[in-house]
């Protein structure tokens, strides 16, 4: 048997990364139990039903135009696996931290603002600091209740919605307090492909969009 | 309606690019009637039977460990819609160009040795240059017969292969010369995720790992 057979699968990774020298493809991700979750109080929420919020996504594309959101994509550590961070309200939909950009605002100053909203309400209004990485992918909704794609159909002129993803990088602590209603849950990487009417679109695609990176698990042997 | 709104959609994407200024999120293509399609003489076809290809692979591992594959995406602009190089074999699988890489060859030298050896044999053995851009993706097969996931899964020490995918970009022309048991397809985007079964799981992954992108299509107004 070769002598690469018997290579640990990290180092298979670290030696490939480093004969292809492109991009830096590691990724420094923390065990689970360096953060803390705690709650606030709950927020109501927007809609009450699928028609209610596909008039309001109408009635601000008249006012605004095209909806721009942006998602961000945290991982963290456990079991040495990589968990996605995903917010969950109603014990029913997964969303991943996020929302739409107000106009004029860049993605990162958006994404900065929605997760120090969703994530993290400090005492003295004091918020955390977020690491905006780079793009992973992107999604169109051709019209208000068509499904995403991974592409800008041929002859959509004017697309409704556009969600951008990026990456996350976590400090090894940080504090999450998320309002009562929602949960806060790290999801193992390998279980959301398999549950892709659970997740959805955008997030049962993310292992793919991750699956580039070597993620080194800090504080592992 | 908001200005916003009546931006075309490539307007929009370029806007959203120059606000994020992380990364070059821009590609070219160039259109399909550019390229020239040949054939030459057929060569053989490795394996005859699933069976047969489990049996050589399991050979290849105990004689050279894990085995490394790279893969070209490879796009070019059809009715203004980026369209995906794909070989054909036997008329029913199709792949993306690519291979296996030689003991201790890089991704990159061992990308372009196969593309040249795939898609283009020159009369003189001269070869065409490849521009092997960013890696997109890597797949792994934990064992000789299971599935290909994009993550190691967990506990997985000793992977039996590892896929990864390269972005080509190709220079607005190009002779193509593929063996005549073989055929050289470009499938619109928009095709791809629709057709999973017909495509596999890598291929069918891929319109969702250039979603980061906007394409310029040069030559088009």
């Amino acid at each position: 048997m070769g002598e690469e057979a018997v290579m640990d699968a990290t180092e298979v990774i670290r030696h490939q990364n480093g004969s292809s020298n492109h991009q830096s493809l590691e990724f420094d991700i923390y065990p689970l139990n360096g953060y803390y979750f705690g709650s606030t109080n709950a927020i109501p929420f927007k809609d009450e039903t699928l028609a209610d919020r596909i008039q309001r996504k109408k009635s601000n594309y008249a006012a605004h135009g095209i909806r721009n959101c942006v998602e961000a994509v945290m991982l963290v550590e456990l079991f040495k696996h990589p968990h996605l961070l995903l917010l969950q309200e109603r014990n029913s939909i997964f969303k991943l931290p996020g929302g739409r950009l107000r106009p004029g605002e860049s993605d990162i100053d958006g994404l900065k603002r929605k997760l120090a909203s969703k994530l993290y309400v400090g005492e003295n209004g004091d918020g955390a600091e977020w690491e905006v990485g780079e793009c992973l992918g992107m999604w169109w909704r051709p019209d208000f209740e068509t499904l995403l794609y991974p592409y800008l159909p041929p002859n959509v002129k004017s697309p409704k919605e556009c969600t951008k993803l990026y990456l996350v990088k976590l400090p090894g602590s940080r504090k999450f307090i998320v309002p009562k209603n929602h949960k806060l849950l790290a999801v193992p990487l390998c279980q959301i492909p398999e549950n892709h009417k659970t997740y959805g679109t955008i997030i049962s695609g993310v292992p793919q969009l991750l699956s580039k990176f070597s993620f080194n698990m800090i504080g592992l042997e």
